[in-house]
């Protein structure tokens, strides 16, 4: 393998509306399913990098259509969370999978190191550098900046069925998850479920937000409801909606 | 200003025992006291250059011999803390600071935007991916990691003595801390003192240590005593001592 895993191949963080002007600032880790052409599939069959293992189905859709609805920058991260999981550091087991679920992952079993290394230069820095840049600017301008994280969770987990809708996560600071919890009608929303901080999903907002004293939440929506453009619509503006209303309850 | 601050100048980092095998990786944020070309003396006299205010005095020294006694790797920053604190983030009031302690730092008064983000984009950034990357080469080898910061502090600080010799400060997360403060004999050791996690001194230790999980503790030596070559031995081998034998204790 080369220096550079995405020689001649997209790179993976993109950034979007860079300059709109809400308070709200939106990364999205798990949007996307590639797979760098040097690695192959992983080992994995065709069908297996459609599934949610691979990444958060829905995810970039409902991001993409937030971030116009409420002028926001997003990042957004191209390749399959099984190359590198953006939203894991380099010493969880989580970051490069043997086993994801119940799935063998087996072009990640047995890596040297200079092939982890590979991976965390071509995709888990390029990701997080892209996310500070825009944290820095907002910070040299002294605008505002609330990180919302926006994931899909599978409504069958090892086989357990997760009948909510909604999740919103967040570690001790709970300012924004306090008041976005409260912008949703009509929503089943949990706290700190499908998920919460024990199993290292906080990453992304720990590294970025919670370090800077930044408010933060990650929101979580089941899957099956925005698989298709309707679901993403339907689910981005309600999402739209409860950001609006816990920003002015912020003010 | 340039795009480049430091253009034809030297880098904010130095990394020093790349390939140290100890589990340690020591960091020291202030130990250099230079301003770059462009930012003249920040209207300050050259005497206030050489005050805490500027850097930790005798933190290099204690650091560099560190790294050779106990053969761990050393990343520290050449550059003044009042051009930029790399012990806090681009938010923070004391990042790039109007005033230090009771003197006024005209050059940090009414910075524009793009002032800001040069520093950050030649001091604040490069440190800490300097940092990230003896970090990310240790998790890509399954080596282990203790982070521990090199800090000096003033025995009077507004007016205030401060009479102990040695403060061990720490987040939540207290393992290393704990075994550090016994490995001290006959030396007079504060818990989070002379700051505190309160005083967003911890910036570097969470960022880098909290956020992965790694052990991390911070040092601060009262700076008259290691002031001079004499006093920095002493210290740094009686910090050594209490390394190893809190290495000892973690095992």
């Amino acid at each position: 393998m080369g220096d550079d895993l995405l020689e001649d191949q997209e790179e993976a963080a993109v950034l979007i509306n860079e300059a709109g002007g809400s308070p709200y600032v939106l990364v999205c880790e798990h949007a996307g399913n590639r797979i760098p052409r040097a690695l192959g599939r992983l080992g994995l069959a065709e069908a297996d990098l459609t599934r949610h293992i691979a990444w958060d189905i829905g995810a970039e859709g409902v991001a993409r259509l937030l971030s116009r609805l409420i002028d926001a920058p997003l990042v957004l991260q191209r390749y399959s969370r099984l190359v590198y999981d953006c939203n894991r550091p380099p010493e969880s087991a989580g970051a490069m999978p043997e086993v994801s679920e119940t799935t063998r992952i087996p072009g990640n079993e047995n890596l040297r190191a200079e092939d982890k290394l590979a991976r965390i230069a071509a995709i888990y820095r390029p990701f997080h550098a892209a996310v500070a840049a825009v944290l820095d600017a907002r910070a040299a301008h002294g605008q505002a900046v609330n990180l919302v994280s926006i994931h899909s969770f599978t409504p069958v987990y090892k086989g357990k069925r997760r009948d909510f809708e909604l999740g919103i996560l967040h570690n001790r600071d709970t300012r924004l998850a306090d008041r976005l919890a409260k912008g949703f009608a009509k929503t089943d929303v949990r706290r700190n479920e499908p998920y919460g901080p024990k199993d290292g999903v906080l990453h992304t907002l720990d590294l970025h937000a919670g370090v800077r004293g930044l408010k933060h939440a990650m929101i979580e929506v089941r899957n099956d409801l925005i698989g298709q453009e309707r679901g993403q619509e339907e689910w981005g503006q309600r999402i739209s909606v409860a950001l609006r209303y816990a920003a002015q309850e912020l003010e």
